[in-house]
């Protein structure tokens, strides 16, 4: 398997057309997974915006000035605002917001970012990645599979490391439900999240900063011959981590 | 980059010399991350064992009773006796144990595994991962990075991955901070745990089953010109969620 940096990309802005800058700078093959990151999906989706955009209501005021009270640093209720305004609940509101995002993704801040945002104001995930994804896909000929990724942090282990948040024409899950090991026992593991390990993979090579990678092509990844699964967010009725996170005070 | 499985690995047994069985199959680098699945590192530091080994005392009955009672499947409490032997705390004891290793890897049951074990019986962690990584690198002539990987699940996302539980010669973190992105902007994302996404790509070349691939080699990743960090699991002072599953009641 090989991994490697699409060479050459451009600053993006708003408008521009991904698969074609990608289809400019290197053969695609059908069974490639393309990894793009977030933060240049955004910036052609136009989700870059002015912190002033943000009226904050009541209940990020509040939000904010907790944080603040907690954290010793003082914090934006206008940021706070953009955190609301892409969630549908928060998992935490002290001490960092742990947001769901309106497209299921679990992030502090609602994965809503600083850097590379082109100087000023937030730069918000895209609303929708896997629609993000399908639309890239359908403007790369070979129609390899593609993966929106991001950076996002993770609890009892340190760091950040690279995630799907989207993903087309490849699937979330290698499901090894019934096959067996090397023993002739069931497996404990039963589905492998190949869309996170993909992103991981692709992350290394991206890096976090001026490096101007922001799409890595995955080549001869072999899936092999096992189920998949299309579901990347847990649901919350079998999430004890989110449960016990929510009634925490 | 390149991600690719060492070919024709024997079954391991305990006693057996890992860095010799991958040195006969592969021609290292000193640059190259070996990923080897902690399995076969159990494996060979004999850490396969009967359930019988393991007395139950009478918190690990209460343990496998309550755990039975919530899921309606009878539980082994011999089963909660080794996974309470090779933790330090449990984070969660219901609905299923989430545990806190010894060499302080937060995993469900401690990691114990019933796939790959040999046909029976339990397979226990290596006692000290890093240790085991650093034996393994002494023994390999161009002494490249090992990483000791397992597959374990995570809150808000689906599936299981590959993670990174001990590592010797490569570092845990790529430390961003004081770097600036594309706009001269302080980056956000400050430590990028570079350990954790090479074990994901590993493990997309291993798998789960039978398929015979303990060990891959990372080859040509560009760790680049940044700081670096030793230290894999966060403390639990700043682990929210840990502190939170920990008062869950
Ligand atoms: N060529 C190019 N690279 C970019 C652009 N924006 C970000 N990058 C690069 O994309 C990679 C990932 O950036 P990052 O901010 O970590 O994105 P995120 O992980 O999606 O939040 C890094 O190599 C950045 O230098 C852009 O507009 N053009
Ligand atoms: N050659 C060889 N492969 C093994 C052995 N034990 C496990 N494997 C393979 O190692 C890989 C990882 O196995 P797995 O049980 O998922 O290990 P874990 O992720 O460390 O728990 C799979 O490809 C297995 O088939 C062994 O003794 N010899
Ligand atoms: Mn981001
Ligand atoms: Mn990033
Ligand atoms: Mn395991
Ligand atoms: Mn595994």
């Amino acid at each position: 398997m090989e991994v490697f940096a699409v060479p050459g990309l451009p600053e993006f802005e708003p408008g521009d057309d991904l698969a074609a800058a990608i289809e400019a700078q290197v053969d695609l093959r059908p069974d490639d997974v393309v990894c793009v990151a977030s933060t240049v999906v955004s910036k052609v989706e136009d989700r870059r915006q002015p912190l002033a955009r943000f009226e904050p209501t009541e209940r990020a005021r509040s939000i904010a000035e907790r944080l603040a009270s907690i954290t010793g640093s003082t914090k934006d209720p206008r940021f706070a605002q953009a955190v609301l305004e892409e969630s549908t609940s928060l998992v935490l509101d002290a001490p960092f917001l742990l947001a769901v995002t309106r497209f299921g993704h679990v992030g502090v801040n609602a994965g809503i970012d600083r850097s590379n945002t082109g100087g000023q104001g937030v730069l918000l995930l895209p609303e929708a990645p896997s629609e993000s994804a399908a639309r890239i896909r359908a403007g790369l000929s070979e129609s390899p599979g593609v993966i929106v990724t991001d950076t996002s942090g993770r609890p009892f282990r340190t760091g950040q490391r690279g995630v799907a948040i989207g993903w087309d024409g490849v699937p979330v899950g290698r499901d090894w439900r019934g096959e067996r090991d090397r023993d002739g026992t069931e497996l404990a593991v039963t589905v492998e999240n190949v869309a996170d390990e993909l992103a991981a993979a692709a992350n290394l090579v991206s890096g976090e900063g001026a490096g101007g990678k922001p799409v890595v092509v995955v080549r001869d990844f072999e899936f092999g011959d096992h189920g998949t699964t299309e579901q990347l967010f847990r649901d919350r009725e079998t999430d004890y981590v989110r449960q016990a996170l929510e009634a925490w005070e």
